[in-house]
């Protein structure tokens, strides 16, 4: 169940999309796993510098669909959650390497969904009763109406992007970790890079779970779950600075990332991310870094949600640089 | 030493300032308390409506200038944190009722300074040993420079805002209460109006601790530290919506507060209050209201050093109403 093979090596023929490069390898949205091990068989090999298109199915993987009803969600089950697309073994990445993976291009799909799962989300205690709503979506629009009178823009996202653990058991893909995985981090969009500490030969890539709209937090323990294609590309890097867990940058920003059974302490471990990042990167003194970061730079709120681990950024713009 | 007595009423003549409207009361940097309590007496009493013109000292309270070096760092006492610029009586508040606060104008004064002090900051055990900088600053800055190549750009606050609590205890003013106080949140800038809920007659309120400069988290325990000029608003709002914690709005958001002595017990009391606001003020169904948090409801960190409490915000963009 965890292992789909087969791969399309698509033509060099321009793909119709904005801005990203030209695709050089596809991957279906049935070419899932849906656990963390070193053990998952890839279901493609390519080079470092690779361009590759993937489908991502929704979270329940089609356990639900845009009629579904309360009754359905009464039989969901967390076994399948949650569906990646991959994984896709990069030639000469290598445990200590850095895995850098570019996101040229996220396009919605044509439905999505939110619920409340009795058990799960923030304050699940006083939110017992199932809840769930359906979108419908599609590649051209730029909100989800929620109600008559709230409509909600939309800002697609992969909730999971990863690389494989250190060991073959068959971890859970609801906790983020030092491998990435559930980041659930709503500012990971489109034209973000991302850097994964490579844990083993090939690092073994994969991504999902794909977030049409989330808020700082996703409290109730949904996003707007939805499928999408995604175009990546990924590189090999050698011989930089090792990082202990995912980072990335926009145009405007660095960002550090880090894990924890507490939101406290997965502020302290950001924070400590991003005085290494400092201290290396820009040369900084470590007190002065401290510093910085009190004065500009930002502790963010990923998910709250992902049992047992809280996730927290950093971001520290770019422009105070000169 | 808590009271200052003695008010300026200054003419209505208009203020050099733009956008701001005409002061009707002025109060200087030296009227001020340091303790939070409903014993001290008010140093202006005005009607709802009334606008303010304040001078803010900065934290220290002249403890610390632009000259100041470690060994003056290591001579501060605690003791006169914060200087607040008040209290002033509004008339005809009473506990119940809801202060509104417009910060119509927030003027940079000359100079700034930001330390990080041994036992107090978000990685004290970490970082013991005493570190100052100091900053030239003025009222047409916009950046500060913190080295040769990094220039931090401004975005002037009150780190302290509030009322006066229903005890007539001394309470310190470093960490932030349901009275408002140490709230330390950037984002509540010039054109904020902030919501305050009154715990005594006449509401009692100051405000204090500018700061030039902060990211969310204040991770070392300091911002740019800073004397201001404030122009503010207030106005008592009767018979509306009862509210807990001080709230907040921009242009583009409602945002409420929570402040608890953990991130996470801080996060879940924000977004209670946010379902508790959508319930309200905007007629949502509880359940739909946690989704809606969940989609569009940003957390935020505000300050995780103002011990014991930490502060957290709930924003949630006004755009998504139509």
């Amino acid at each position: 169940m965890f292992v789909n093979t087969g791969c399309v090596e698509v033509d060099m023929e321009k793909e119709s999309t904005t801005q990203a490069p030209e695709v050089d390898f596809e991957l279906t949205s049935d070419q899932t796993h849906n656990r963390w091990s070193s053990a998952i068989e890839p279901v493609l090999t390519v080079p470092s510098g690779s361009v590759i298109k993937v489908g991502t199915e929704e979270a329940s993987d089609q356990q639900l669909d845009v009629n579904s009803t309360l009754e359905d969600l009464a039989n969901l089950s967390f076994d399948p959650i949650h569906p990646l697309t991959g994984p896709v073994y990069v030639e000469n990445a290598e445990p200590g390497d850095v895995l850098k993976v570019t996101l040229h291009k996220i396009e919605m799909g044509d439905w999505g969904w939110t619920a409340i799962v009795p058990g799960f989300g923030f304050l699940a205690d006083e939110f017992t009763e199932p809840y769930l709503k359906t979108f419908e979506l599609g590649k051209d629009k730029k909100t989800a109406k929620f109600s008559e009178n709230i409509e909600i823009p939309l800002k697609p996202f992969p909730g999971v992007m990863g690389v494989a653990p250190d060991t073959e058991e068959m971890l859970s893909t609801i906790p983020p970790r030092e491998n990435g995985g559930n980041m659930d981090d709503p500012n990971i969009t489109e034209g973000s890079v991302v850097y994964f500490p490579v844990l083993v030969e090939g690092a073994l890539f994969s991504i999902g779970d794909t977030h049409a709209a989330q808020g700082h937090g996703e409290v109730c323990g949904t996003a707007i779950e939805a499928p999408m294609n995604i175009i990546y590309e990924v590189e090999v890097i050698k011989g930089g600075r090792t990082i202990s867990e995912p980072q990335y940058e926009t145009d405007d920003y660095y960002a550090v990332t880090a894990f924890a059974t507490t939101i406290d302490e997965a502020a302290r471990k950001a924070t400590r991310y991003m005085i290494d990042f400092l201290e290396e990167e820009k040369g900084m003194d470590r007190q002065d870094a401290y510093a910085l970061c009190s004065l500009a730079g930002d502790l963010k709120i990923a998910e709250v949600v992902d049992v047992p681990h809280m996730l927290v950024s950093m971001h520290i713009p770019k422009d105070i640089f000169k």
